[in-house]
């Protein structure tokens, strides 16, 4: 089945994380309906292993496909990181990951000493290390696994102590390593990338994932002739999870930016 | 097929946290074997709903017994918040749980301001609060989800800033109860009960869950003459979980208190 233009813009995610990034899509994209899926039953991917994400990325894409998406957004950089190239072959519809169009942006920026941010998974895979190094042979890069930074926004700590703790354990390597931009490499930490950016100081750039990511699928949409036309009159956005509690409804909320309504779909049972 | 005295004593939880238990048990039955099952393919359990979990602890329960199992521990809050009865009625050998014996030992105690730290799913369920009031109708119990400590806990960070800042949030409303006990609901707690109970002060209390847990566990075993008798001749304890990764392996070492290798069982697959 060809994917029609009319169809809804696929994006997954192990949680409501990958909100933020559907977020920036639909402020970039305000014609386009969303098709957000939550695998809220492997809720984290980052401490997954690379089969177990892959397995779970490729029924979840094949899922959103046959629902109708005209493209599929791994809006999860886990998943981006172990995930991306078994999606692209399996697939027949576009398919974006949250690491490719910010390797591209760090690359444009002439950036030279890079800070990352990330989950275990992320991070382990070496994957922005070495693209960013592909991309600029001159360039230093630093990652960190900051995994703490997950549980702690998706317990809605958005200031505070534990917030400055957290922030602070995290940003004492970081400074070390003098770096002049961090990459926040989870779909969570932009939530809190205010906080990091007090702390780090304004020397230090700080590249949210989100609005990259929305301004690449963009123009590849308008590339395909994928873009929707008729922008007054798209289909509600949709947000399916694969195990609903009412925690995951308030802070999906607070990631999307307003009153969504999360729907069940046992895609595992 | 009746369990033989000499099958190992099945465990489960979510993850890695029931090796506190596993770790009471063996130190109170050193002649048993154990077989631990660790769910990290869905963990943590905490944010499920209860449906998913009682699905899990189902499939896992009857995986255990079809290994040999002659009773299966709940080492798991969450699950034996939501999932121990129906495993009571699907099962023919003896099942427990981290709740009950914890509720007759405060009722033993005499306690009468009890506070308990839990995670969401365990607070939720209200199983605590319930069954301390029916064991005694003049207790009072404040309960708050302190789901924190366990990617803290999981993360290693057991002294410092870090763990300070979430233990004394979760503190403040726990002090102004005046408790004179405080419960730790959650099989990953006793790993930092010495920092709690020293944030807390001597005239709280701390009750052990796995110690209190192990005790009854040997009781039982010995009252239904399911007590191994060799004890010098037991079977190397097997230790499995759903999703393999090396920051399990090293957790899980942790937890246990000794070197243990962790094994992949694909039972989702």
């Amino acid at each position: 089945m060809p994917a029609r233009v009319d169809g809804p813009i696929g994006l997954f995610d192990s949680g409501v994380g990958g909100l933020t990034v559907a977020r920036a899509i639909a402020d970039r994209l305000p014609g386009e309906q969303l098709l957000y899926f939550g695998d809220t039953a492997h809720l984290p991917y980052g401490d997954k292993s690379p089969e177990a994400i892959r397995g779970y990325s490729l029924a979840i894409a094949h899922h959103l496909v046959s629902l109708g998406a005209k493209a599929v957004v791994v809006a999860c950089n886990s998943a981006s990181s172990v995930a991306y190239e078994a999606l692209v072959e399996a697939l027949d519809v576009p398919v974006f990951n949250v690491i490719d169009p910010v390797v591209d942006e760090v690359a444009r920026l002439g950036l030279e000493r890079v800070g990352i941010w990330g989950t275990k998974a992320t991070v382990k895979s070496g994957v922005f290390p070495s693209k960013l190094a592909k991309a600029n042979a001159k360039i230093h890069v630093s990652a960190w696994a900051t995994p703490l930074l997950v549980p702690v926004i998706e317990e809605n700590i958005l200031s505070g102590p534990i917030l400055d703790a957290v922030i602070n354990g995290y940003a004492l390597p970081t400074e070390a390593e003098n770096v002049d931009a961090l990459l926040l490499a989870c779909t969570h930490y932009p939530i809190v990338a205010k906080q990091i950016g007090q702390r780090l100081g304004e020397h230090v750039a700080l590249l949210s994932t989100p609005q990259i990511v929305a301004e690449h699928v963009a123009l590849e949409l308008a590339k395909h002739g994928l873009l929707h036309t008729e922008s007054l009159q798209r289909a509600a956005h949709q947000f399916v999870v694969s195990d609903f509690t009412p925690a995951f409804q308030a802070i999906a909320q607070q990631f999307f930016g307003e009153v969504i309504e999360l729907r069940e779909d046992h895609l595992w049972a």
